[in-house]
């Protein structure tokens, strides 16, 4: 890696999760938590969210709330939602939303016979649907590409992976580096602007094509960096 | 990785490389006559791809010839040129290219002030135009995140990525990672099905971006397999 920018102080900042009761969002909680960070798990259900929060108290300080509590106790917000609730939850949450950094981290996917595949996304992906949502807040995608079974997973020490991260604002793709690069094994790294995040949401149909045909979890590391 | 099926012999076969006169076919031409593969360039003008293949004559049996004598040479064809010409060479070609494992190696990709990004295709992505175009081919997509600069250095020994090979035919993509497997360092892997191509292809604007970011060569590691 060429010369980092020094890390931004993430221990002062509450990290907030909605749709946090996924496996995807109770595993980035976990991990989080077990660095030290403030974490709120947001769901629609509050009582959900609490007992989610519940499970992962052997990581770390994590907390539950409704996904509007959840997105106000936030400094930084992920949205990890199924993509069919995605925009409408977005939309409620606008003035929750505003000012603050908000990481996108869903997958539009369908299934069928055949697998997995990318979706279509008018605005060309799930990120730039929620910059378009939110225009006042810091959209950013990332963390598309992690394994859940290995996020969830406590015996795991390290998840060795990088994390691309997508945005148009510098400061703000920077921060959520940072916040990957708690994770042991983890690295943030940018990854592109808003308009490329299309491939890096869809790539995730691939791995999961290879995690069929080579019973793996499969991540993604970038050489040479 | 899981067992492997015995790799496919790739020493009978031809590999011919059409628009092998840019830095990405001259340099996966380079690696596969360095592994010592028979490897025929292709080009619209045959002189110019036998100046190209006279360039290449340190790393092994490389020659020269018009693009439509090349795809009637090679057993393996990769199709190598820009997403500008794809179309219309792949369609002049439909003959020769009957009853072949066809490797499509382009990104369909545009670039403007603000970098690089993936372009729109109607057919999904570039691999499956070629599939549509070539109805009596064998079409997989695969080299499409491979660094051209890495490829063409001979004093670079090894190449640290892995090749995702997109394709329908389970013979096929495995021909084509065995070829991916002969250069040093580099490993075929299945990506998925053909549908998936698309963000693979775009994946590339997002290495660019990186490339410029880290001063880097990226490529791409799939961990876990």
């Amino acid at each position: 890696m060429t010369d980092p920018a020094p890390e931004p102080d993430l221990s002062s900042l509450t990290i907030a999760v909605l749709g946090g009761t996924g496996p995807q969002g109770r595993g980035l909680a976990r991990r989080f938590a077990a660095a030290g960070l403030d974490v709120v798990l947001g769901s629609r259900d509050a009582q959900r969210a609490q007992d989610a929060a519940a499970g992962l108290a052997d990581a770390g300080r994590v907390r539950g709330a409704s996904n509007a509590d959840a997105a106000t106790a936030g400094d930084i917000v992920l949205v990890v939602v199924p993509w069919d609730g995605h925009a409408e939850l977005l939309e409620s949450l606008r003035d929750e939303l505003a000012g603050k950094v908000v990481v996108d981290c869903v997958n539009p996917l369908g299934f069928d016979k055949q697998g997995p595949y990318a979706l279509r996304v008018k605005e060309g992906s799930a990120t730039e649907q929620a910059a378009a949502l939110l225009p006042e807040s810091r959209v950013v995608g990332a963390f598309h590409n992690v394994s859940a079974v290995l996020l969830e997973d406590p015996t795991v020490e390290r998840i060795e992976t990088d994390v691309l991260v997508l945005g148009d604002d510098r400061a703000a793709t920077d921060l959520v580096q940072s916040l990957a690069d708690v994770v042991p094994g983890m690295r943030g790294m940018y990854g592109g602007r808003l308009r490329n995040a299309h491939q890096v949401e869809a790539l995730t149909a691939n791995l999961i094509a290879i995690n069929r045909r080579y019973k793996a979890h499969a991540g993604v590391r970038v050489t040479d960096v």
